[in-house]
């Protein structure tokens, strides 16, 4: 069966999108996400141009990759000097990913722009490749602007891409830079250019590399890939500059269910949805509901008429299974699969939910109002196992709030100030304390560690890592619904709690009291593991 | 010069999309500016099923449109009844629009399901478009569900056209209800369909009806048109249900900019942006910041190295001048940013750098600085306006902080309770107000509104729209440094503002103080831009 390489470039080509901002330790946490989900090549940075991706792949480094290979992005050597002497082309070494992707010009009027002589371009273009593979990586070449190159001077357009192939290179990446290109024309040059290497003595391997620009860029890959072309370069969620990245959460399931090509196992692209949805939380972007096979309503179900008729013979109204992509239908209000996810997570925390049905029941019900009231328990466990004790009566807190008071001054030019008064009880003691802090939920947490660390001394540990904020989708301004998500950290997990309100205080109160809740719960083996 | 009709169902299938809701005035507004952007046929509802509609099609009546048809969507008469006794199609002669859309199936398993011999359904299919006929009404039929129809059994699927042709109707729209047809199967089949009608004696045209399940609603219409498909289905923005219908924002400019095929005037395409965000403000939804053509990323440039030659040589950085549909183009200042890019800014927000090198340098330098610390100007225009004011000394604020304190209350079980004072100066007034809140940032937003909108009653019409927060990277917990981008919107505009500081408060006030400066400093003619 033929097999579709999957390369991803979220944390590289998808950072240059508007709003898309990921750290170092973001970027480690979505790499061993699509590592995961088995995406074969991971673009984390460019080492030449950006501090921070340094950072990364000195990170990655020490992460535990199962399969996926990172790959460094970089551009072709500057004109007139050696390639062994160029900066960016040693950070791709330096950096120590055994993969570079470098693109190079394959537009003639790009190298004249940059007043680069067209032969200078062209041994450019295979010195580097030639010198990155001498120092032992693996070499993609990206073709940059291809078709629009291609459209204006073919010969040199297929000049730079036989320059690749001279410097060693085997797999050439077609570039649709500013996403203007139609399918049919990324088809009809895709298959010419494909031919023009037939008779090379190696086996050339084509890619694409499409931009949204024209709302094409899943139809132009899927189009070179029908032609020929076996990897494809993306982004999770097609996050990327101006309209964004050919999104790979579309090209996947099109691949491997459409085309019937190998791309992904059946068990990981049910992972699919979950991996959306980690990455636009990473990123604190608002998941698009209308977005293709992963979106919140992608499989929903409106109209009198359809329902009935779904659940009699889904194929009549629904293109795919959605459960292949670990989505589901959105039909009634208490699905079935709610259920056993629920039954599932309950026995991974050891809680029990009663045998009866009735019980599991009304715990799906109850979280599933949670739910639509903004709570999201998939990002946040540490509530999710809370949630699960109250609801099954096995809560047992390990301190109760009676009050607290946090206020904030703020005069002229000064910084604000921020103090937290709080009264809580564990056990039969009451403890009264007060703390400043950086901000009030800083000034909180203060507050309530000062108040518990004497009893539990185990608290010291901990650390508040992450914390987010995000107004709910559907709500207006300052006086709208937020979810905060804190994620903590202790000497061997980290783990997520969630609060919703109106008040960003009490939201950020639920969680922070929730994950000293969580922490206190924790048995030692758990600490440990 | 091939012309395609453009056949808008915003009001119709557009609003079975998630969240998509609009009263019978708005859509009479929708259609207004559908016609005046010189779409064809407007399909206003579906008068059979929703009394709603029918008030629409009575509006409709009233309103003066420059050349758009309304059309009235239905189906087929019910089995084993004569046309004319049918309720459904009555009610699209009594709504009085000049066009009625019937769609039919074609797909003889939707056919299975509902219990009606094949047979059957092409007389019902043919009688009812010969009625309509009768009735004077100008006919279109949407053939439903024609792709899967056709690749299950091709004759019956072509039998059902061939029905609606007998019937009387010239126009056939190929419908991919399920949206889980690729592009290269839409072309092959209604390649191999229009060539079963080739011999007809009436001339048939054929249209498409795409949806987006496979992010191919856009390419699928595209592949149809260019196979010889001279009517296109879509809605504005794509809205639909599930992952909506295909985009007529994206099919508008590739017909007639890619294909060069005619469909609007190059005058009238100019107003799609602006179409765009009508519809996406009168639906209450928040416009797509990715979308092609008309979002507001779709030519916002990013990087330093980038901006200088954009400038220089558009076409090598975008696939088509932007003001061919009424966008612009943006550059983003970012990490990556150089001089050109804020000196690019700076003229466009209509300030002076002054001329010479050094200042733009400086400036160049302090606006890093600030990036350093974790602000983020690509994605908060407003306040990168005014830190340019203020690093030229062209700052004028319309009021001053004296200083505020924010409480917020708990006690036990009850809610956050939270209050804001508030002290400024406007010239020589000093404002002194108090006012609570749903949390600290809505008290502070109240009280700052309630001392500034008398003097400023335009800011009433400023509402926040969103509110994200996230912790910097490489900070830890809640002593970590935050960033606050809050999304304003009045009339006609959304705009971001940023700030940053280990105290959220701070940070809030910062961007929420920037935002009203913003707004303030706005000239008449960029609120109604």
């Amino acid at each position: 069966m033929k097999k579709i390489i999957l390369y991803d470039t979220t944390l590289r080509d998808g950072m240059q999108g508007e709003n898309i901002c990921f750290s170092p330790e973001d970027k480690i946490k979505v790499a061993m996400r699509l590592d995961d989900m088995g995406i074969h090549y991971i673009e984390g940075g460019w080492p030449g141009s950006n501090p921070n991706a340094m950072h990364f792949f000195e990170l990655a480094k020490a992460a535990k990759f199962k399969q996926a290979k990172m790959a460094a992005f970089g551009s072709t050597r500057r004109p007139f000097i050696k390639a062994k002497n160029d900066k960016n082309l040693k950070a791709l070494v330096a950096c120590g990913a055994p993969v570079a992707t470098i693109f190079g010009k394959s537009w003639d009027l790009h190298v004249n722009i940059m007043d680069i002589p067209l032969d200078e371009n062209i041994a450019m273009i295979k010195e580097s490749v030639a010198w990155l593979l001498s120092q032992g990586l693996e070499v993609f070449y990206d073709a940059e602007h291809y078709f629009d190159g291609y459209l204006n001077n073919q010969a040199y357009a297929v000049d730079t891409l036989k320059a690749a192939v001279e410097g060693g290179c085997t797999t050439l990446v077609l570039c649709d830079t500013n996403g203007g290109t139609l399918p049919h024309d990324v088809e009809r040059i895709t298959l010419e250019t494909m031919e023009k290497f037939n008779k090379t003595s190696s086996v050339i391997n084509f890619g694409i590399h499409a931009h949204n620009d024209c709302g094409m860029a899943v139809a132009n890959s899927i189009s070179a890939i029908r032609t020929g072309a076996v990897m494809v370069q993306g982004t999770i969620n097609g996050y990327g500059e101006r309209c964004g990245n050919a999104d790979l959460t579309s090209i996947i399931p099109i691949v491997k269910l459409k085309l019937g090509y190998d791309c992904v196992t059946s068990e990981n692209l049910k992972k699919l949805r979950k991996l959306s949805r980690f990455v636009s939380e990473t990123a604190n972007m608002i998941p698009l509901n209308s977005r293709p096979f992963v979106g919140h309503s992608a499989f929903a179900h409106k109209g009198g008429i359809h329902v009935s008729a779904v659940v009699k013979e889904a194929k009549a109204y629904e293109h795919m299974d959605p459960s292949l992509v670990g989505n589901g239908r959105r039909v009634l209000v208490s699905e079935q699969s709610g259920k056993s996810n629920i039954e599932y997570k309950a026995r991974e925390m050891g809680i029990n939910l009663g045998l009866d049905g009735k019980n599991g029941k009304s715990i799906v019900a109850s979280i599933k109002e949670l739910e639509e009231d903004g709570y999201q328990f998939d990002v946040a466990e540490g509530s999710l196992k809370i949630i699960m004790e109250k609801l099954t009566e096995q809560y047992k807190p390990h301190f109760d709030l009676e009050s607290f008071r946090v206020l904030v001054e703020k005069d002229k030019e000064r910084p604000c100030s921020a103090y937290a008064m709080i009264k809580i009880r564990v056990g039969d003691t009451i403890e009264i304390t007060a703390a400043e802090g950086d901000g009030p939920v800083s000034a909180l947490d203060n507050a309530l560690r000062k108040a518990l660390t004497n009893i539990f001394p185990d608290l010291d540990e901990m650390h508040l890592v992450d914390y987010k904020v995000r107004v709910l989708e559907g709500s207006d301004g300052t006086d709208a619904k937020v979810r905060v998500i804190i994620s903590s950290r202790d000497r061997n997990n980290i783990f997520n709690t969630i609060g919703v309100s109106e008040d960003i205080i009490e939201a950020s109160w639920q969680a922070l009291a929730d994950s000293f809740q969580y922490k206190l719960s924790m048995k030692k083996e758990e600490i440990d593991a």
